[in-house]
C-alpha cells in the first residue's frame, strides 16, 4: 500500500493531498509516470454521513483551488445560500497538476534530481488532471459526486469526467467550453508559448533560482486577456480614452486599454509560473474528445448523469456553436441535457462575471439532481 | 524651390520620389518636421494626356508598392483587362512613410546624425502617410484621381483621402476598414508591440548594424496572422492535423497551424523592420476620424466623390458593423455610396483573397465613375 499524505491547513482553508509515491506513480496519458503528486484543494460546507452531497469545482487555465470565500474566483456563486449552496453541499475545488498553485507541476522538485523539474516535467493532459482529481475524490470516500462544475478549461475537465468516470457523477455542468480545441484556439495558445520561449530568461525552462521570463509571460497573459473580453466589452470599458498618467515615452501605454493589459500582464507574473503556462496550454491544445475518429454520437454513450451546458453570446474564444456541439453529442447519446446561452457582452470572461444568471440556472438544476436522488438533503 | 528627386528604375518597375528637403520638410500631424522624404512606388498602365485616368492603390500594414505584376499582393485584381484595368487606367501604388520597403522610415538615415533614425524617427499618422502621397500625385500633375482604393490600413488611407483631399478624388473604395480603431484592435497591436520591445535585441530601437529583434517580431506577426484569418478558415485549412516533420522537442510546433504561424513569423522577419512595425501599428491606433467629438454626419460633409464600401462577413478584426458605420457617415452627408458585404470565410484576409468578387464590384463601380466624367476613356 502506498503512502498517502493528507494534510489540512485550517488557517487558510488551503489543503493538500499527496499520493502516487513510487512505485505507485500515476501513469500519464502519454505513457510517462509521475509521482509523488500533491494536489492543492479547498473545501466548503460539510460532507454528509453518506458522502453523497459533494460537488467538485474545476478551474480554468490560470485559476486555483480558491474558488469561494474572500477573493475566490467564483465567490459570488459558491457559499451559504448561494447558487452552489455550501449549507447543502460539500464543495471541493481542486487545483490541477501541471499548475503552480500548490499542486505538482514543473516548478516542483523532481525527486530524481532534487531540483525543480522545469521542462523535464512530463507532458500532461486534461485526462491526467482528472485522473489525479479522482484520487482525491476517492480519498474522501465519495462514490458519487452530485455534480462536477467548471468553465473554460474547467469545462474540459467536466467533459473528461463525463467520459472517464461516468458512474462517479450524478450531474455535470460544462460552461463556455468545447469538445475539442480548434486551430484558432491552438494558435492563440501557441503564440503565447512562443512569447514565453522567446524570452532569454526562459532558458529552456530551467530558470528557477534566477530571473523568471517575466516579459514573455506578461505578453502571453496580455494575449489571453484580449481573447477573454469582447469587442463590445472593451469598447464599453475603455473606449479610446487616454491614460492621464502616460509616461513620456513614444511607445508607452497611452490608451487605457494598453494600461489595463500591462497591469494584467505584470500582475500575472507575480502569481504564475511560466512553465506551468506552457504545460497547461499544451494540455488544453491536446484536448479532443473526438480523437481516434470517434463519432459525436458515441462520446457520451451510456452516461446517466444529467447535464447542463451553458455558453455566452459574446464569447468568441469558446463560441456558442461549440457548446451546441456538446449538447448535440449528449442528445445523440440520449443524455438528459439542458442548454442555455446567456446573453452577455463580457466575452469569455462571462463565465466568471455573469454569476447572477449562473446562480439561477445552477441552483434550479442542482435541485432537480438532488430531488431525483435525495442526495442533497441532510 | 526645393529640390525633388524623381527616379525611375525601369528594370524592376520600382521607383522612388524624394521631396521635402529642409527647410521644406513635411510638417507632421503631431508637429514634428520630417525631410527629406523618399516614397517608393510602382505604376502600371499609361497616364493619359489629360492626366485624368489615374488610380491610387494604398496598402495595408505589411504591404508595399508591389501591388500588381508577378507576386504582387493584388495581382489578380490589377492588370490588363482585370478589375482595375491597366489598359484603361494609370495605376499607382505608393508605399507608406514609416515603412521599410523603400520609403523613409525608422531604418532610414537620419540626416542630422548620419545614422539610422531608430526610435528617433517621429511618430507618424495615417494623415501624414496621405499627405506624402498627395505630393507624389501632385508631382505626376494629376489634379483628380479616378479613385483611391485600399483595404485594412489601406482603407484608412482611403478614408483619410476622402477627408483631407475631397476635391482630388472622383471616387473612393475603402475595404475592410474602420472610421476609428477600437480598443480591441488597439489591444492586438499593443501586444504585438510589447512582444517586439520585450526582445532584448530591440535595444530601444537602436539595433541597426547588429542582431534584429527577430523573435519578438515573429511573435508579433503570428498574433497578426491569427487576426487575419477566421475560426472557420483555420478549421478548414488546418483542422487538428499534426505535422509530419515535427521536431523532437516538447514544445515544438506539432499542429499544422503552429507550423504555419512559425513559418509566417520567421519569413516576415526577413522582409520587415521591427521598428516600422511599431510606427505603423501606432499610426493605425491613432486613426480616428471621429476625434475632437466630430459627429458621424459631419465627417464627409461636402464630399462629391462616389464611394464603394466593401466588407467581409467572417472578418472579425474589422467587422462589418464598422464598414456599415462608414456607409452611415457617408449617407448622412449625402455622399453617393454603395455598400456590399461579401460572404467569405477567409476573415480579414478576404480583402486579399476574394479578388473574383472584388473584380466584379470594382469594375462596374469604376465604369460608373468613368462614364460620369469621361475620364477613363482614352
Amino acid at each position: 500500500m502506498e503512502e498517502q499524505k493528507f494534510t489540512i491547513n485550517k488557517d487558510e482553508n488551503s489543503q493538500t493531498f499527496t499520493f502516487g509515491n513510487p512505485p505507485a506513480e500515476l501513469i500519464l496519458d502519454l505513457g510517462e509516470k509521475l509521482g509523488p503528486i500533491t494536489l492543492a484543494y479547498e473545501t466548503w460546507g460539510k460532507l454528509n454521513e453518506q458522502n453523497s452531497n459533494a460537488i467538485l469545482i474545476v478551474h480554468a487555465l490560470s485559476g486555483d483551488s480558491h474558488a469561494a470565500g474572500a477573493d475566490g474566483w467564483w465567490e459570488n456563486l459558491i457559499g451559504p445560500g448561494k447558487g452552489i449552496d455550501t449549507d447543502k453541499y460539500f464543495v471541493i475545488c481542486s487545483n490541477v497538476i501541471g499548475g503552480c498553485r500548490g499542486s505538482t507541476g514543473p516548478s516542483s522538485m523532481n525527486p530524481k534530481t532534487g531540483e525543480p523539474y522545469g521542462t523535464d516535467f512530463p507532458i500532461i493532459t486534461i485526462g491526467d488532471m482528472v485522473n489525479a482529481q479522482k484520487r482525491l475524490i476517492d480519498r474522501f470516500g465519495i462514490e458519487k459526486l452530485v455534480s462536477v462544475i467548471g468553465g473554460s478549461m474547467g469545462g474540459m475537465q467536466v467533459l473528461q469526467w463525463m467520459v472517464a468516470y461516468p458512474d462517479t457523477i450524478r450531474s455535470a455542468i460544462p460552461i463556455a467550453t468545447t469538445l475539442k480545441h480548434t486551430p484558432q484556439q491552438i494558435a492563440f495558445n501557441e503564440v503565447s508559448r512562443q512569447a514565453i520561449m522567446a524570452d532569454p530568461d526562459w532558458k529552456n525552462g530551467h530558470y528557477y533560482g534566477s530571473a523568471v521570463p517575466a516579459k514573455g509571460l506578461a505578453v502571453a497573459r496580455m494575449i489571453g486577456h484580449i481573447t477573454y473580453m469582447s469587442d463590445a466589452s472593451m469598447a464599453e470599458k475603455f473606449g479610446r480614452r487616454l491614460r492621464p498618467d502616460k509616461e513620456p515615452f513614444k511607445f508607452s501605454a497611452e490608451f487605457e486599454v494598453e494600461g489595463y493589459l500591462h497591469y494584467r500582464g505584470d500582475n500575472f507574473v507575480k502569481r504564475f509560473d511560466a512553465n506551468s503556462y506552457l504545460y497547461i496550454t499544451k494540455a488544453i491544445d491536446y484536448f479532443n474528445l473526438l480523437n481516434g475518429n470517434k463519432k459525436l454520437a458515441s462520446i457520451f454513450a451510456g452516461l446517466k448523469a444529467k447535464v447542463l451546458v451553458i455558453s455566452f453570446k459574446s464569447d468568441w474564444l469558446y463560441p456558442t456553436y461549440q457548446s451546441q456541439e456538446i449538447v448535440k453529442a449528449c442528445k445523440l447519446s440520449g443524455v438528459d441535457t439542458t442548454y442555455c446561452e446567456i446573453n452577455s457582452t463580457y466575452g469569455h470572461d462571462s463565465f466568471l462575471l455573469e454569476t447572477e444568471q449562473e446562480t439561477q440556472l445552477i441552483k434550479h438544476f442542482l435541485n432537480t439532481v438532488s430531488n431525483g436522488h435525495n442526495g442533497g438533503k441532510q
